[in-house]
């Protein structure tokens, strides 16, 4: 029975990859770790599916506690989902972006190093990494330079920087990921497609005025659905290769602004929009999109989700959260 | 009166630095921070320089610390050259070299940024960046891609990615170097100039077997003395300019068995050379020769010390330090 340890897993994606195992490799025996008990509110039969797995609640700054847990699991697989992921937090806080992103990554690997466990390993990175990029290099392929360009960026280079070491000259199994935004029901609205769809969710239901507040609107980003991102990562934990980057991604680029477009379009509203100028960014990456030649080719994942399926997904949990009588 | 601080003050670089301020920059109130207290065995009339400081014993993990000192002293200049700098030591000590280089410099910024301080920080970063570049690519400028290749050169590439967004998104007044590897009396035997010129002193005095002992005889690096190293900082201090990174090296390249070469040479000797392999690292970098062209252009500085002048003056240290009488 292979066993898998999943940091982070009572975040976001932690809850999908959970539900994703257990519903598509069901002899795996789960593990995860997380400083809080994970609820996971958006997954259904959540109850349930917290009773099958083993919860270590701890720290991932405490390196004996690491060590202990991987001791004591010998696990097959690890996937590193233990992230401060916010771009726009990152620059308020960037001491504690960096150790919950890169410190608390290389506590992991050298935990596995130091216990002598020979499991194979995911980095989950993201394509903040490659920051300010030109025209030409777009859709981005994992050999173009990366120019990062925001405390989160800068924190998850360190991370790959640091794994491609630990693959290299300590022979570790790791492989990286690039993934690219998330989206989908139960994300946290300080993430910009879950604030705006939230926003829209009110305006639908009667409780804001029909303005929906956002950044910068022209910025342009490669959305995913989170279901999609969690097949990539169990495909890439069983078949990615040593010492390799993958990125995660649609391939299709759209502005913010055209996410409130395509909601006013689904639903027939009108909601407006007004940019805020103090959720600006002190610098901004302008364009990311990513290609997904690489991660096809060797596990032969596509994504699946329309984002519109997406956006509606979403659009029905925040109304179910919103509407007085489901709470 | 300008005020600087400098981290890391009781090491090798430390104590030269401080040497080269008292003497060239009179005006200088000097104050240093480091976890011991500076002794400089190496520096002529040190006594007298180190009553010539203004001393904080202190953790630089430790940022309540560290913001209540650059609160006090509000420094015109910081020069950061608290580090681990040894790659050999990077390999047994992942997560230490980490803390040690990135971690501590992340802490000393963002206190900068908090408190509000207006300084000039001279962030000092490495050769091993480069790791394992491209023959066409040598002599390295400054523009070519880094592809760090030790857990050390990781640290260092981390913590020039935070100077970059610190310079550009918090506006922090901050420039860089890479600077190629040094030698001059005083330096811990753990570098590789130092640990030869050791030897060779222990053959000349009798106290050895012929031989000395290296690691992997064939990489070529770029030595540079410390005394010019020194210099090339307090220019930078003054006129580098904000958000730029400049090599700080010799320009030339050499093996480390011409080392030995050179010194049987020098002095009429003939020391053997024994490769021991378990001095060899996972990874090596095997050419890293810089162009100092940048930083000439900048700040009009160029080497000026031979580097059979630097090996003369550390043989003279060794000597001084085996001989029994001297003691």
């Amino acid at each position: 029975m292979p066993r898998i340890l999943i940091t982070g897993i009572s975040g976001f994606v932690g809850g999908y990859f959970t539900d994703f195992l257990r519903t598509n490799r069901v002899d795996f025996e789960i593990h995860g770790i997380s400083r809080s008990k994970p609820s996971w509110d958006f997954i259904p039969h959540s109850e349930d599916l917290i009773k099958n797995i083993v919860f270590h609640q701890g720290n991932l700054m405490d390196i004996p506690y690491i060590q202990s847990v991987i001791t004591e699991i010998q696990p097959d697989y690890i996937i590193h989902l233990a992230a401060q992921s916010s771009v726009a937090e990152s620059w308020e806080s960037p001491i504690s972006t960096f150790l919950d992103n890169t410190t608390i990554f290389l506590n992991i690997i050298d935990s596995v190093r130091r216990v002598g466990n020979r499991c194979k390993v995911l980095s989950v990175g993201s394509s903040e990494q490659y920051g300010i990029v030109r025209e030409n290099d777009l859709p981005l392929n994992e050999s173009v330079i990366q120019n990062p360009s925001s405390p989160y960026a800068v924190a998850r280079v360190s991370q790959e920087n640091l794994a491609k070491i630990y693959a290299d000259g300590y022979q570790l199994n790791i492989c990286c990921t690039r993934s690219f935004n998330h989206c989908g029901p139960g994300q946290n609205e300080k993430f910009v497609v879950s604030s705006i769809v939230k926003q829209f969710a009110e305006i639908a239901l009667g409780k804001k005025d029909p303005v929906i507040k956002i950044g910068d609107g022209t910025v342009i980003r490669d959305f995913l659905d989170i279901h999609d991102v969690v097949r990539a990562y169990i495909l890439l934990l069983e078949k990615g290769k040593r010492g390799e980057i993958y990125n995660v991604c649609s391939g299709k680029g759209r502005t913010i602004r055209s996410i409130i477009e395509t909601l006013n379009n689904l639903y027939g509203i009108s909601a407006g929009i007004e940019e805020d100028p103090s959720q600006f960014r002190p610098i901004d990456t302008p364009k990311l999109i990513g290609s997904y030649a690489k991660l096809n080719k060797t596990v032969g994942w596509s994504p699946e989700v329309e984002f519109e399926d997406s956006l509606k997904s979403i659009f029905h949990y925040w109304c179910s959260r919103l509407l007085p009588h489901v709470k």
